[in-house]
């Protein structure tokens, strides 16, 4: 940060345009259906026979996201991650990027720099034009507003609404691990301000500090089905936690749930630092969100064919309507399912935890 | 405003999920290439050998508008019209639309609504889907972030970049209203501000107050271009005044250019309105912006063509860029034309007068 505040250059000094100018400036665009990138009223994209995803997700410092914890282009990395989690949400391939920021003028123009090469270097791992955008002043703080468009083949997309009774429920990865590090950052934060003069214990935690500061995307599952010739029925990404996306399924498909609570996927790093603070994992993973694995159901026949994997595990099965929607424990008994996920519009105090990254798409 | 206060309902009461269902629960699709609208991870939009146009623009309350000139629905509307505007300046066809807001709780569920009542006022009149978009809390005050999809045949879409030296300059409509009407809202504030019991004198200001509040869009333009069989060689839309568009279409085309004064459209009420407020018309048209008409090239020998067309005006004409930009003065003087539009990070007491909805889409 004090390198940045060396070479400290005020928004004023470049204006609007020279802003704009400077922050792209570098930005090439490279699928043949990006006909037309950033500089001109709008991007141009054209899809021959696919059809054409699109998603947006607005980004609130303060709300969203935490500065003190979020290393500027890490930030950047993991909105733009955010975003994309919904193409792949879809079975879709992100295709190109809007960026929307309103900054204060507490932000240099090194800073909004170190957002762009956050995006930017998601935009390249994942293979996305960074087409267009919008920089705006705002009287105080950083509002992100990114929006991703992606294609799929006609009959290739995936919605959350057509899951099927007695489909099985697939999650990919492990679950909980963002929520232990925002828990790690949120406890070596207290520390710093308590002893400025503390180093950080971060290096013991990398797993689930790099789940919360830098997630991945599950970017191999749609090309596996394929390969396997496995169609799900139903798929969501996981932000808000397992808890609520299930019930998202549940919702759109008109069904109940049976999910087993000794199924679900744990890291053996999540699992301890859930002991170091005294929570149970599941609850981390029902409810702390920010995973950004894929949630999804298959037929039983397609049972075997995912079976092989890994990194999917069948965690239950959807039910009919009136069955409810059940968390079965490990000692056998059943009790229901509830998104007890962040909620935007609850004041601060009244959450048990703030989460960093919550999405909440329409 | 008292009726609203009336039934108040906070955005605690409803949470995330609800709020959002509120907002989106009577919104229907028409196109038939929109397959999928609202309520999954992205909305799915299909375009059968046409290409795709995408544009997002921020709006930051105290920035880009101030809720004590704009009633909530105009502010919907005008934010969807602003966005729309740059759909019509690469002469696409408009199609979806996706909103993104950023609230804090000082607004009540009522107050979103009447937002969303103008942006869906908007979409019907333009024929647009809204398809999708993000609800979030804000620590304070308003963010709305809109992107809208458009699409073009693949040869019919119009950049700002293709001028060349010799076409004519053309604009729709007149220009600097918006800003008198801005310069009226000001004014009428202070009155009312000084003597709460005046009754402000408005009506006399319809036009203006019409063009700043709830501008309308020059649809027409390209219809009736295609049945000319003019295609343009360039366009943008006028958002930041006709002095920096003009700029941008010189300088993306590597051209100069000569604009004659006393071609430049105003109407009569935007010439009251400046000789009121004591300043030349001409400096609301070229630097007042906000007026979402359409500034385009076309080639001479098209000119005859476009003539008999009462609300296009032939302003200028290209010329090669060592000739400089000029602007040719009722006297013939030859003065430079500059871009002294509203300019996002100059602090708001440096500039000469604030504008509510600058645009500066990369």
């Amino acid at each position: 940060m004090e390198q940045n505040e060396n070479r400290r250059t005020e928004l004023s000094a470049l204006g609007e345009f020279g802003l704009i100018r400077r922050l792209t400036s570098g930005i090439r665009t490279k699928h043949p259906a990006t006909l037309l990138g950033i500089g001109d009223d709008c991007a141009v994209t054209d899809q021959e026979g696919h059809v054409t995803l699109v998603t947006t997700d607005m980004l609130v410092e303060g709300v969203h996201f935490n500065l003190s914890y979020h290393p500027l282009k890490h930030l950047g990395y993991k909105a733009a991650v955010v975003n994309i989690s919904d193409i792949l949400a879809m079975n879709g391939i992100p295709r190109q990027m809007l960026v929307g920021m309103a900054v204060s003028n507490r932000f240099s123009v090194e800073a909004l720099e170190e957002i762009y090469a956050g995006l930017l270097a998601a935009c390249n791992k994942y293979g996305l034009d960074l087409v267009g955008g919008d920089t705006v002043s705002s009287n105080k703080g950083l509002v992100l507003s990114l929006t991703v468009l992606g294609e799929a083949e006609r009959d290739a997309y995936i919605r959350r609404s057509t899951a099927r009774k007695g489909d099985l429920i697939c999650v990919t990865g492990d679950l909980g691990a963002a929520y232990a590090g925002l828990l790690m950052l949120e406890r070596e934060k207290k520390v710093l301000e308590a002893d400025p003069g503390m180093q950080p214990e971060l290096e013991a935690h990398a797993y689930i500090l790099q789940r919360q500061l830098k997630p991945e995307l599950r970017t191999e599952l749609r090309p596996l089905l394929a390969e396997l010739k496995v169609k799900p029925t139903s798929m969501i990404d996981i932000s808000d936690g397992l808890a609520s996306e299930t019930l998202h399924l549940c919702h759109d498909s008109g069904l109940g749930c049976a999910l087993y609570e000794e199924k679900i996927p744990i890291d053996q790093a999540t699992a301890r630092a859930a002991e170091l603070f005294n929570i149970n994992p599941i609850t981390a993973a029902l409810n702390g969100g920010e995973d950004y694995e894929l949630l999804f159901t298959i037929r039983q026949e397609d049972y075997e064919k995912i079976r092989p994997v890994h990194w999917i595990r069948v965690i239950g099965h959807m039910t009919e309507a009136g069955k409810g929607h059940l968390l079965i424990t490990r000692s056998g008994q059943a009790v229901g399912l509830n998104a007890q996920g962040w909620d935007a519009f609850i004041p601060k105090e009244q959450r048990n935890a703030e989460k960093t990254f919550p999405e909440s798409s329409v």
